[in-house]
């Protein structure tokens, strides 16, 4: 799932082209054509069908690596490649948590790409890995960020996840035909509760400090192709009107936006005021993929303030992400 | 659907016969068989499928009337039922708040009953009405009363609601396909926020004292057929651990229970120790679709506890629910 | 569904301007916005937005009108606009079969529009009428009409539905959700085995000789959002290798892409050679929803040649169609 | 998904026990309950839930066996348990087409297990092989054996197969979901163009006659969990009244009827008159899974006669077709 939105979004990509395609033995050597089963919307791009597939080897291929390897792969490759010289961006869990590893979301913690040079320090690594977040966590994230300076204090978040986001074969079908699935495996919970406070922190004397706040999980499944919904009820430090909350949400806008990069969406977070908006199937593409749609903003009677929240779970939340965080690096000279 | 569900409940009960079926102007005079399009699994219950609907004429037809009416034509028809000399079991909102009548989970608030008395002597009637709240609160409502002397102080629940609680034709296939609708009309989050107060009420001094609790609800739909699921984050007045509260559901038992009614489940509340169950499309029939199920059990940073929770919104939510009502008045002599 | 498609699809095209939109009187003379509740992907086209809706008075607003009436309304209104001098270009089904009526696919039979002169005559108008085919004959009429030198003797089709087909709200998701329906109603079997010969048909002395074709149809409604898709199995008058129908097909162009008319597919049926293609989520956009799919070409041993196809409901089959009709008519001097 | 059914239905069969589990060599010595992830409606059987598994060891366990094996395990495990003594009693595919080997359905040949004689003769087996059919096909040929005397020519029929026909994990839901999947691989085609003309076929001079006729077979894949829907048109040598197949259909009873075997449904066939039926999620369970549905029958222009088919995949075409056989076998004395 994530390599296929990769490949599709890099191929008319302004300034990365998808030169080198590597895969696991089984595939190496094959054309991507070959190797491949296609499962987007459209055609596989002409460019990459073509291409041979290389082996995973460190020190092999250009200096900017997008890894959509899968946590086991990644536990060792990625550190390999940084070694080597290799900048990873990385959509992989392992290296999200550590402390010299930006969890980068470029609008909203831009300042943290300042942890790469503590990283290639500590590691002596001449690459680097840096990191987006699991495709819930982004949704959440970038409908906080923009509330950060009312305080936020705690949420309570459930999300309704779409199948792409277990890549794939990912949910068999028997299971999720007119069906809910309560509870993601893998840790998604734990992930939702702890990932948002490092994204939201500060970068302060060379590390991060955490947000605090506190953030409780309930996850389901649903039978939805793409797009996360979810929703949050919050608590601010002060009493917060639904009315600041959308302005706060639909001003904001980032660094990504500032520096006109090619993937920023004009608005990363688009507020809906229609009542049954926004809706995964039809709304989930907004922004190409790169907006977080947030409606229903209204007063919650124990926290404060509530709203639903979606975004695309292999774009925002995958791939489109890695690729941000990559022209971030580009344009502040970090490639 | 729910008056479908009324005839399939009422083909082989022990107790009441379905001997005289009404309906609008419309369908007055024709065969059920013809006025109906069988939408249900299995085929239409043959003695009901050969009688003549009646016209909905106060003081016709037997003592116990079930109604199935939408709130437009509840309005005015069950009361002049009730003032007929009929008893009215009801599953439409409009009388659900009423301070005189009882909004009845017979395992949860029999003793509600009592606010007959009052009503009859207040209204002036010889019959009487009964309800049973919204499908979505009533599993909310069954997972909470078993916690009630913990002190509960607040709860957030998020809904996924299955496609059957609109009604027919209700949503579109088109709004829903692949897709979640955040947010459900007709003031669903409203009732949510306020039927279970009054569920929970304790009766006093010949009026309910609703429960102190602040209950904040967001309501999604889903493409899910029967059975809706929320999930749950409750505050209590002390420190309750997960083990206490899934002792606390697997064993209550209620008034139905000790009674033997007929339409009463086994267990009210069943408790699921597998990880990603209850799940609708599997759980939404448990006890003949009268159990509601309780999982995920687990401490909720923000509020102590939360948990995942199921029931079958056109039998436990509605057709279900009514027929027990009718079972609790006729053993407790009220019928 | 049609209308909505209609003003986006028109939004941006190079050669019609949405200057002129009508409404039922219910509607009139509000805004575009509030009149509708925009149902497709992205938002509501700004300019459209903000028009005011237009009552449908004959001789009122410009000379080329798109009608997505359904046929009870297009009945009367259609030929009332023809005779005030208006071209309706119309997607009711109303007069598709009339003799002197085209009943026109741009890239089959052009020479159909010849009918207009003979329309004017008969029926003393200074406008006209032109109109598509229904949305499942559209799919199966684009795959069999590159095939028509092999002599088409008989075709039995089994259709998919996608449930956009059925407009709105239309089907209902209770009855839909993980489910198929054997039958669409509304005579949709009688157009598919009538309306094909038509469109195939030959203009001879100014009038249209059916294609001498039998077509059985058996359709069916899926829980699938956009995209109908056929089985077919065809007799031809002779023995024709899978190689050949894939050769007419892939080579097949017609009278708008000759043209270059601005919806015309670059290639109006694509093969597909992968084994479970075409699929309606992957490919009914194909050609901007304008490209019918055809895969998986082989020996029918009963009928001799068998495959799948795949259309665009709304977009081939509905708007795009109609807006496609009109291009031709301006390209060929009829606006 | 065929395993659990046969656990299902087994748990209060009045003739047969589940007194012994096999599973492979990774699973056993477990519990059933420890090694299986239940994930049929309904909580897991405790009787079987409850028993440890055994190794697959030809010459252990009872006389009669159901298997639930893929076909690769199935090729070497079912002969050499029916080398050992054991009756098997199969699902799989592998050795359905044998000549010595019956494709059973009680209903419809019976005499077919007059094969096991030659079976056990040619292979100096002292167990045997009995088979049930694909579970497309089994819907076919209940729907066309009522109509053998009419001289059944040809047949194309396209199917719309439920996602538990590819058992589990099966198909992923990123590919079906809102989606048709056109084709079905691992030969379905094939098998149900050859596997109708054996079950039809008459036992003659100790031998199958294939019954003549020519089947052409489209299928697909759709977003239904169970129940098998397809669409036939059929030639007969004489033109044939609908009526006279409505009645063919209404009227058939077999030797399972004749015999009252557990597991017969009262009707094999049911016929429905209702436009709209059958439908899978309302029909697949009619007669407990075991009834096959057949509705709109109706003239087809190009073969004479078309209707649609529904039955139950993993029930009739599975694992109570199973069931079934050995129940025969044992009322005629061959267990």
């Amino acid at each position: 799932m994530v390599g296929q939105q990769f490949v599709r979004l890099l191929q008319d990509h302004p300034w990365f082209k998808p030169s080198w395609l590597a895969a696991s033995e089984r595939s190496e050597g094959r054309l991507y054509q070959e190797a491949t089963s296609w499962r987007l919307s459209g055609a596989m791009p002409p460019h990459s069908a073509g291409q041979r597939l290389e082996p995973c080897t460190p020190g092999r291929g250009p200096q900017l690596m997008f890894s959509a390897l899968d946590a086991a792969a990644a536990d060792t490759l990625e550190p390999a490649f940084a070694a080597a010289g290799h900048v990873v961006v990385s959509n992989a869990r392992t290296m999200r948590m550590a402390d010299d590893v930006p969890l980068l979301v470029p609008e909203i913690n831009p300042e943290h790409l300042a942890l790469i040079e503590l990283q290639r320090r500590s590691r002596n690594w001449t690459g680097a890995i840096v990191t987006n977040p699991n495709c819930a966590v982004v949704v959440l994230a970038m409908a906080l960020a923009p509330l950060r300076h009312f305080g936020i204090k705690s949420v309570i978040a459930t999300t309704l996840q779409a199948v792409s986001g277990a890549g794939y074969p990912g949910v068999p079908s028997f299971d999720i035909l007119g069906n809910v699935i309560p509870g993601i495996g893998g840790g998604e919970e734990e992930k939702i509760e702890s990932e948002g406070n490092k994204i939201l922190g500060s970068f302060l004397d060379g590390r991060i400090v955490p947000h605090q706040m506190v953030v409780s999980a309930h996850t389901t499944r649903v039978p939805v192709v793409d797009g996360h919904t979810l929703t949050a009820s919050v608590a601010f430090d002060r009493i917060v009107d639904p009315g600041e909350v959308r302005q706060a949400l639909g001003e904001w806008r980032g660094r990504p936006q500032e520096l006109g990069l090619p993937s920023a969406p004009k608005h990363p977070v688009a507020v809906w005021d229609e009542g049954f908006r926004p809706q995964p199937r039809l709304d989930a593409d907004c922004g190409g993929g790169m907006t977080v749609s947030v409606g229903r903003i209204r007063r919650c009677p124990v926290l404060g303030t509530k709203f639903v929240a979606l975004g695309h779970n292999t774009v925002r939340g995958a791939a489109g992400a890695a690729i941000l965080n990559a022209e971030l690096m580009l344009a502040e000279g970090l490639l």
